[in-house]
């Protein structure tokens, strides 16, 4: 396998597999057609042609859409869909940066294709060796990517909580991070997908933060997230993620993005001009429904 | 203006202004219609239609392709065109790491709107009031961008050169660096744009590199390239770039992106995941003409 092999699972996406979400005149997300032909049963909520799943006019305010589509999803639960519901809500929004249109629950984020957001922290020691990075092993428990090697700490984006804020949060509760170390961190871009995976359509931005930790710190698994931390030669890890699907198919993209950055992938690797322009955009033009 | 305006300058391209420009039956270039006219005058050599220009196939060899382009090229240089002739030639493939179709004066790649490499150095220096950046600022002497503002170090990719050897050289011709503080040049990734400028079609990747430079460096511009060096905080270099057109519109671009690896750009920026998402790909997928 090659790093190209690991960049192209986060572009696995058939335009035709899905109709487009519409809210309040906006494209905000794609439904697949199975979920459509499910949400065309609740017609005072969803209009669901052969290419559109709209969100009913009649609901007028972000609150009315809220409360609608949760008593749609409720039902559904009942019914046994949705594995893996988080009892907490995501903002659907043109951007991230405008008022959401609504808020759903975050496991049915990739059922409405809507766009997700995270929290991912690459933690690096700099020795006279190079980079070590520290990857957390995920809880069998974890939703999505049970067993899976990740970032030091990871986490998504909820509403109602500056990233930064989410940042020092998650440091807390998944490393055991002190408050004035985990300042530290310094943000350093995004990087995006738009991709199918077993929970659905997978449409994130994560906003990438990097922090050099001293020799002596030893990030602790507190609430359960993570079961385990290891801090390995960078070429350890790049090796891994060539090499095997241990890692969670994002964090692979976010440590590909920071070997490119440190310097651990270098310009005459055949594939360096492919994997720098990948990286940012996962091969679509980002953070648009089109 | 914005940093968006910045990066709006470097995705500047109308797709129906251009034919493609075909070497042995690869796209690698686009020719707008005025020159494609001009070259139509070149049987023997272009075979021109409405939709591309095509070299000849009975130029079976690069050696043969580079010779009869050249000769074309010096009848039409002999007629005034081409102002910035550079007795530089660059190399047309299929991809960087591709042997050459063919080789072409570099003030022409623009006409032919073929791929374009070079290294660009940031070079700053870490205090305790944050990051300051050296800035050059080109000779009025230079073909493209005469007295715009650039980085410490930045070059075209000839042929014949690895990028790093390239670096090296640059870095000692440009401004007196020397090897052994030159050597601690680290690739932090690329570049790329495909936007339309008086000198033609600029289809470029750019290979980043970020030094850290110490208080007692001084640049010395010693080719000639270089009229004067700056070193400024990097926040008043960013709000140069959004305020004024002062820097090269591609020294911007690296800028832009410095600034996001290094935390000065933050995600509560509204216009953070915008700039983030576009500093890679100029908007448009690179490293391949459609």
């Amino acid at each position: 396998m090659s790093l190209i092999d690991r960049l192209d699972a986060c572009a696995r996406f058939t335009p035709a597999n899905y109709r487009t979400f519409i809210v309040d005149g906006m494209p905000l997300g794609r439904v697949d057609h199975a979920f459509a032909e499910t949400l065309s049963a609740y017609g005072e909520v969803f209009g669901v042609s052969s290419s559109d799943v709209v969100l009913s006019p009649d609901l007028a305010t972000p609150d009315a859409r809220t409360a609608a589509v949760a008593d749609v999803l409720a039902q559904l639960r009942a019914e046994g869909m949705f594995p893996g519901w988080r009892g907490e809500h995501y903002p659907v929004s043109k951007s991230f940066y405008a008022a959401p249109a609504l808020t759903v629950e975050r496991a049915t984020v990739p059922r409405f294709g809507t766009m997700g957001y995270g929290v991912h922290l690459n933690g690096y020691v700099k020795g006279d060796d190079g980079i070590r990075m520290w990857i957390g092993k995920r809880s069998m428990r974890k939703p999505t990517g049970p067993g899976k090697l990740d970032q030091v700490v990871a986490g998504g984006q909820p509403v109602g909580l500056s990233v930064w804020d989410n940042l020092m949060k998650e440091c807390g509760e998944e490393a055991g991070m002190p408050d004035d170390l985990a300042r530290c961190a310094v943000p350093v871009g995004t990087v995006s997908y738009l991709t199918e995976r077993d929970e659905g359509l997978r449409h994130d931005v994560l906003f990438n933060y990097d922090i050099e930790l001293p020799e002596r710190f030893q990030p602790t698994p507190t609430d359960g997230e993570v079961d385990e931390f290891y801090l390995w030669p960078i070429g350890d890890v790049i090796a891994r993620i060539r090499e095997t699907d241990d890692f969670k198919f994002n964090a692979a993209l976010v440590i590909i993005d920071f070997a490119v950055r440190h310097g651990v992938l270098e310009p005459d690797d055949p594939e360096y001009i492919e994997i720098t322009e990948a990286i940012r955009v996962g091969r679509f033009s980002p953070g648009r429904v089109r």
